[in-house]
């Protein structure tokens, strides 16, 4: 029997067949397409593509689990609010079901990735998975299981206040990290960048432009903000870090860690956490949400 | 049988004997005194004096736990820079074991004050314990058991700063919570209100004095401001407001849950976490440190 695991992001829909020893057995992405029907058909075709793929057959599915942005409803397999994905509430989790006649289990994105991270990633113990994405947020796990908190907030940093006369968030506070630690944080800061502005950012700083300059020193020290908030909070083995703007690769590994260095080398009580140490980036092109996802749907 | 737990607390000394029930048999309060030799000699005589109290002989307590302040070898069993114990460094759990022959686990006062605060009030699942005393930090236990982090550093919330522009704080950052939301900060805020700060916060604030006035503000809007990272981070079910300055009482009551609300009213997104309605204070002349320190000693 293999497990499934399906993660449905903004722009593409990622799905795996995770065997009974924890590999990769196939994998299959398809683009994601906006609202409630499209969804649920993408969503569908994907686990009859991932069976082909496979070389077996649907009845070999134990389980589906899926990461999905938005407010899920995990005991109903409801799905409210994913902007992204142009869905308002969308009942995925029967509709899977009716079809495909297995258990499945709907949780959030970042939490499936934190679980795939550190199960792709060999992390054992207490492990954050910080989501540097359009938004800003942390999943954790706790020796493989997901710590969802009492509100289903745990890990919620994004929308932590750390400057008072920082810029106003959608949330309806201000100065919170994801104002500057994120793509939509980007956006605001360098609107040169367009739609997405990761892409560029790291060239037209290196040619002189103050904008990005100043947004890509907003990430990074939001970025470093959110590894000391979750040390100084949950206090995780290990921090990963993941979404489409770790993208930045290398620039943005050095200019963290050298903000995380400095902060130690300023305060003996943060030298003492070894923020660096703990620090990961989850490996390019690592399904961690989708694995996070199969391992989650049978936790 | 019976455990014992001692709360080694900046003036006094507080022991219980804990009994299988879980009841609080017997307690008894000592000064405490300053120094290594002191700190050793007030503890062994809160257990003789324990004994007597509960009309018991030594030989029928079964451990001994300590909640002490700095920074704590829980395995090795050594206190060092205990400040405001006047200890630099002291072999306080295998003194003690020499001394009954019994169990001696030494844990961090907060930590410990978490776990008696969730027995005491019957408080299950996640509980965070938020100390205002004279520094500013939260233990956190998860169904009775604590939760210390990687680096013994969950719940150090006090060390996080929100705002850039704020105090500098002797960790060697800027702008922590510490800064406005501890016994210290309220000293730095309010110099005329002399080294115990908080006995006439109340009353000076009333009378129209405009530093205690915004030291209060600070304190309220600090305090505030942790509930709001435990409840983003953590995610607790239930956050306990305990510590020297807990005993503020109603003002302080009245103040927190007003700041809460007004941050719900102006952002749905922190409206839905329910912060007031997970707030408790401490109640009064409750040995919650004495008491989780007999707990933990046996986890």
């Amino acid at each position: 029997m293999m497990r499934v695991g399906i993660d449905i992001g903004g722009t593409k829909t990622q799905a795996v067949a995770l065997a009974d020893s924890g590999e990769i057995a196939a994998s299959v992405t398809l683009p994601t397409m906006r609202g409630e029907d499209a969804v649920l058909a993408t969503t569908t075709s994907s686990v009859v593509a991932l069976a082909a793929t496979a070389g077996r057959e649907l009845g070999e599915f134990s389980s589906i689990g899926i990461g999905i942005p938005g407010h899920v409803d995990r005991v109903g397999g409801r799905v409210r609010n994913a902007v992204n994905l142009g869905v308002r509430s969308l009942e995925l989790g029967p509709a899977l079901r009716e079809r495909f006649g297995i258990p499945v289990e709907i949780d959030n994105d970042v939490t499936a990735a934190a679980a795939g991270a550190a199960h792709l990633m060999s992390l054992s113990g207490t492990v954050a998975f910080l989501n540097l994405g359009t938004g800003l947020a942390a999943g954790i796990v706790v020796d493989g299981v997901a710590w969802r908190g009492q509100a289903g907030a745990a890990g919620e940093i994004g929308h932590l206040p750390v400057d008072p006369h920082g810029l106003e968030c959608p949330c309806g506070q201000r100065g919170c990290l994801e104002t500057i630690a994120s793509g939509a944080g980007l956006r605001r800061a360098w609107p040169a960048g367009g739609a997405h502005p990761g892409r560029g950012l790291v060239r037209a700083m290196e040619s002189g432009d103050a904008d990005a300059r100043r947004a890509f020193e907003g990430l990074v020290s939001g970025a470093a903000g959110c590894v000391r908030i979750l040390a100084l909070s949950i206090d995780p083995q290990t921090i990963v870090i993941g979404g489409g703007l770790s993208r930045l690769g290398e620039p943005l590994r050095q200019a963290l860690g050298a903000t995380l260095r400095e902060w130690s080398g300023t305060s003996p009580f943060i030298a003492d956490l070894k923020l660096p140490e703990r620090v990961q980036f989850l490996p390019e092109n690592t399904p961690a949400a989708a694995v996070g996802a199969a391992l989650v749907s049978r936790t």
